[in-house]
């Protein structure tokens, strides 16, 4: 398995294609590190003795233990297991850990590859397993490219006025494909080791050209990173754990690139578009069941911690946020729970989380995410988004008076307690926070997506019955 | 296993100790019958091929098939199983199933009975199996007598002027033990066979008195149950099965009851007064999880049918509540599952859910019940609690008015259209469905002591390690 | 000015129209009675010289001091007025005063009927002046005849299968017009002098048959009354003021119905059926913000007083509740007072309530019913809705049982404490309550309808140009 | 009256005494601007023909034509035209107007120097119109310095370790007094010409040092002020007026300080901290029901405008979400209108708004803002927290394929997409917005604050009177 180290070594040797503000820049520029190092946490974790055991696994296909990033879910075990360590891994990151998107896409595709080669007798299945292979050995991290640029969004993909508004096939060659388009919202991709391409909705038979899944090394030839870095406020003189972390997103744009069948898993069969895109939700969603209370755990905490520091502990109104905010990290990953236990398995053997319960447990997450941001708020006070800057606490004229002046509860001294509000600053009032709280919305669709999922999986002519039944109606 | 003909000669064999609107009644009075039957839909699932698999189960004692009501949970899965056989039942009878009261008593007592013996070297626990063995072997009904009259809430039973606002120990025999004081709101009480009777509260050294626990015949000597019954309103000519159900609960008096020691299962033990208390609560909120959904059933149902008898299917609104009470019924449900997956193994052996998961869904279930009863009453419209009566359907004059005026959706005859109309109205607007509606509220437990609950077990100081972890904060 | 006296001679000397479970009966029927009270409460308080004031104004047509019931808005102090009488009414009654009907649909036909002849030269506004002249003479009550049986809701009127299933025109006479059709969920239709009918929806040029508005008296030959009563249960020994309240709602049947031209407000100008519908609901929509508040205020009494005599006055779980619904209750009322200071003089002089703050403030109040009951529920503890009935507190062997483990703060003597928990009973668990919470939800239009009303008045654009202007777009 | 220009002429003149980051900073640096800017609104609207009317007042002192910022309420109508011209104003600046603290300041003055001396037979009222003259005369802006350091919150001012952890008189002099402490959270102190100083909480006789108001000019000797500034992020290529305004909060240190008595309005009459403090919430209060409306009219405006461009118009969750906003927004308008029309006359003369309506008016909009911003979120999607940086839409190689990828409804040009999204990105993902959310949710008190408010003005105690009545209770 790869250490932190190596894996940062990786970036450095890959081919400049990441942009920046107008710049090509590399992949360990200064705001770019703080993704990379989100991801270092997995790798520490797996190296971790109290960690190992969930943050590593064994590969059904070469009995070797892996990271569990990269594993495929075999039993309702491994999807518990999966929820746990996710959870772990965004109480480290203080945020989203990020990872999983490749997980969850490595978990879609075996199950996809596989119904399209029972469906057709094609072979996508055992070259996916080929690729996992490497993948897996070489512990390697995977972007999720699923959102297209789209276009206009009352009209198909084949009726769009620019064909290019989704990912397409332009010609198939005797090596390879040949792929044009742009995909967006793509966590990860200047610091992911590989791009993996599938479908963001259902498609018709006039639409087979953009039925294509492939997965290509991030540096690839004609492909192009446009970055967007985002960031708690970096800290000079306060150092902090958190401020090191943050994540980059990109538009990635494929340029006529050429793409080897042996990365190709799915070429013009339109009728498993709309599956792929489905079943790579399912397994996300059911994954914000493990990540969402993990931020709902921080939450409690800064408000836990700021009524302790404050000297406001066991006001009513505080117990009565910490109780509300306990359900709910609890109710999703309930959902979660419930998930797992009435997964089923795929033609692969890979074990599918139910999507009844995937699908409320993180439409719960997206629901509740800007309510406990107004909980905190309500319990942080003003101070900490009107705090002067960091300086103005080691001024030797002006730092006398900030920490007169920022004593509160006597037991607690005034570098913590500014350490706790410079810290809730950053999750109140950054561009960092308001990029994830929008992911916490919509990463792996939104609430209203979630809605979709619910009234088309759910029984209600089972319910009409019963009430029938004691109504006594009969038709 | 006893058939419900059979429970139904046992109810009539009884003493008459049931007094109802100063009358002393019999046990299958006209309106205490709908009770009755409630009960009797548990006995014929047990007979029911269909059902019985989740209806019944093997005491661990004797290695029989009996009714899972009188099962002691083994298992993660007997839990699961349990879950499940509430949700059935309940959407069979319309509302609550009600028999579970008894499950969780006996299960509750199977746990801590043990426990005082293992603390005190006393020997209820072995009392209390000789008890449950006859309880299973006959497939009786117990009702939960746990709620005191209380007195001045803001004191504690040995401060109350009256000593017996609490059921209490008036004095102890040689072969038993006399009772004195009343127990509130008990469901079943005149239609179960024992009456099991233990604290409400934690009690203190100097509550010894009131530290008592035992199981009696319900129609024992010295013992009066002040009855008040509530059922839709009795249908005359269009019968339904809903309306042959209902419920009864009592003020249960205990006027200086003799209780011989092989039926007390503690006395004087005061330290696992808040023990039995708060067990038997875990063990009945993990049911609601199981119950609370079945009514989100019945209640998605009513809508579902409403929207298609109405011609209103498909409406944003009717879909949007459909898919909201579907995220809460099923989170409830899967709160139940994780309380279940989340369990712990008694000294007993006796299978304990959760005490985080159990809170979290009833609170839930607790928290949501009238908003469901206000998405039913939006989409039933006013014509369900303004409809004439049942006869002015029927009568020559005004009958095919009614008729001609009734019908909507052209597929759906006038009578069906009536039949669901009139079953609203008794879920919308009946004393019984108001009794219920609080009973989903307080049953178990409100939310506001699911709230305490959670705030006593959860473990609030870790999540302050996590942010302190991310601020940098070393204490 | 009528005495309520008077008001019952007038009932008892009606001609018999009203049939209730397949009979004819009298309009002082046990069961109607209680509906009777409700309205002898507005003719009291006119009498009253404390609430003088408020229950009676000026009639701008005649100079006589009138009930303000059979008052026309002249001014935004009227509308205030208006407002606060309401208010007042459903304070006495305990839930709705109904008789604000009556005065909101001569409010919308004195508006419109003056429109229509600005549009058309017809001569409906002095018809209509003649009447209401005579109305406030006589101090009469009417109901508001709107809602149709409407048939398939997907179709408009002409489509229907059944052409009556919206109240239409048969034919026209020389003296009158014949009318047929069915009006449903008819508040007050047995205990009001005057049935004033009017056009529930928009309609087209096709449907001028449809396009009909009239008045009658409620006893008048053809008409038929299909009633059904609800009210509190009956008090035998406890009697209590609430208790002889109640409500009737009746389907009205016209059976080829003869009605005199002076009595007909609208006859075939279809272009403005929707505009009489839009109208009546505006101005009833504002008077909801007056009795909407007055509930709260009831629910906050029931929830203050509970806690004071349970001994929980000041914990937080109950300041909480009571503060939210002081919160609702005068939002409601707010929106009421917008909508009065906002308000508009239609063309006739009457004085037309905002159409923006009345449908905010109606749909709060639709949207916050069950929360309310909710709230209520949580607080009155299970016990209101589980008591024995009446008369066990008063047999002698249960009798003393009852008192004694009745008592809970000392202060507060067991019959009062069983008058607190009997009317919570009556407001949680009891036909009536349900009939007027769904009444409080769907009466003036359910909370989707007030949804689509304020889409349709509110200007987004005008907010659209905020955003361009900030973001520096031109288009 | 002062021109805009003259203000930045004024500020340029004033001594340096703002620090920022560890250095003094001149009050027109870059980074204040945009707090500046704002200012700056409101003198070009006092000078716009269309905006004059609303923007200035006639002052009851010298009959002049004023600025409404420097007037004090005498009418109904004065509070109503207030209120829309803060909305009217936040419209403009895109979320707060700021300059209103001053407002309510000179409002709350005005009524409690005048209660003082009718109590006290002080002149501090004379001194204070003097001041206000001035004041009106200038056309200046004032800062509310309210908010002390506070120390340990469980303790009360004269028990804390530090005794200026509340602004405090040190010593009294003949020409005036010497004062110590610091005052957080002060919005515009760098940018403002005179800093305002009243006590944030009730004190007691032994906190006479504590009972002290003041108003000096910002730039005063031995005044410190240490700022944070915060603006939607700077544009480089995409100019918008919006990123042109932001705002400055600051902590101000009295490092004792020299306050001449013309200018100390309130000394040692320590029963009055309470009042000025609640007086001043009460007129905030207020003001908010006027700008939250207007930060919902952007919101609407921001969703309204992008389900435009993305062509999602009229889908039903858009149409939801538009009128949930539309419905909170008049609510809290409709609670200003409310409170204005139900104020009070204090002894001065002042219009004071009503204390029910201003708190339940500002409660709704500190607990209704994030959810706004939830909404804001859903509909806005992933996109405008991920776009790439501005340059990368200029850049000659990735310029084209953001264009080409930009392009949603064909109507909607790339720019103004690109415009509308980075303008989202500015609300949902910078620090200067999270500034503003918590914003909010605290000035002029939280949510938690207006409940005590409500709670001690409220009269339960009526409530309970109508429902003993109703029940039958004597007592």
């Amino acid at each position: 398995m790869r250490t932190s180290e190596e894996y940062l070594e990786c970036l450095r040797a890959m081919k400049p294609n990441v942009r920046m503000a107008a710049e090509v820049v590399k992949r360990d520029h200064p705001l770019i590190l703080p993704g990379v190092n989100v991801m270092r946490i997995t790798y520490d974790a797996a190296e971790d003795p109290e960690q190992e055991a969930l943050f590593t696994a064994t590969s059904q296909f070469t009995g070797k233990k892996i990271s569990r990033f990269c594993h495929v879910c075999q039993s309702v075990d491994d999807l518990l297991t999966k929820q746990k360590m996710i959870r772990t891994g965004a109480r480290l990151s203080g945020f989203c850990i990020q990872r999983c998107m490749g997980t969850d896409t490595m978990n879609m595709l075996s199950i996809v590859t596989k119904e399209i080669d029972d469906e057709h007798g094609t072979e996508y299945y055992d070259r996916f397993v080929e690729f996992l292979k490497g993948y897996q050995e070489k512990d390697q991290i995977a972007g999720a490219l699923q959102t297209d640029a789209k276009g206009d969004r009352s009209k198909r993909p084949h009726e769009q006025a620019d064909p290019d508004s989704h990912v397409r096939v332009i010609s198939q060659k005797k090596d390879g494909i040949i792929v044009r388009g742009a995909k967006e919202n793509i966590t990860m991709a200047s610091y992911c080791d590989e791009l993996v391409v599938f479908p963001t909705r259902t498609l018709t038979s006039d639409e087979k050209q953009w039925a294509v899944a492939f997965a290509i090394p991030a540096d690839w030839d004609n492909v192009h990173i446009i970055n967007r870095a985002s960031a708690p406020r970096e800290r000079k003189l306060l150092k902090a754990p958190l401020n090191t972390y943050g994540s980059s997103d990109a538009v990635v744009v494929f340029d006529d690139t050429f793409v080897p069948w042996e990365r190709v898993f799915m070429c013009g069969e339109h009728e498993f578009g709309g599956r792929m895109a489905l079943c790579f939700a399912q397994c996300h969603r059911h994954s914000y069941c493990g990540c969402k209370p993990a931020v709902d755990d921080i939450v409690m905490g800064l408000i836990a911690l700021a009524a302790e520091y404050y000297g406001v502990e066991g006001k009513s109104h505080i117990r009565e946020k910490l109780s509300h905010l306990a359900g709910t990290a609890e109710l999703i990953f309930a959902a979660g729970i419930a998930g797992a236990v009435n997964s089923t398995k795929a033609a692969s053997g890979t074990q599918m989380p139910d999507a009844i319960y995937s699908n409320v447990g993180r439409r719960l997450a997206g629901e509740s995410t800007y309510d406990a941001w107004g909980m905190m708020a309500d319990v942080a006070g003003g101070f900490p988004v009107t705090m002067p800057f960091e300086e103005d606490y080691y001024d030797p004229q002006t730092g006398p008076w900030m920490e007169k002046y920022t004593v509160r509860n006597p037991k607690v001294s005034a570098e913590n307690m500014h350490r706790l509000q410079r810290t809730i600053s950053d999750y109140l009032a950054s561009s960092w926070a308001g990029v994830w709280q929008v992911g916490a919305v919509h990463g792996g669709g939104s609430p209203a997506m979630e809605t979709i999922a619910i009234l088309s999986n759910y029984d209600f002519e089972e319910r009409k019955k019963i009430v029938k039944r004691l109504a006594g109606i009969e038709e």
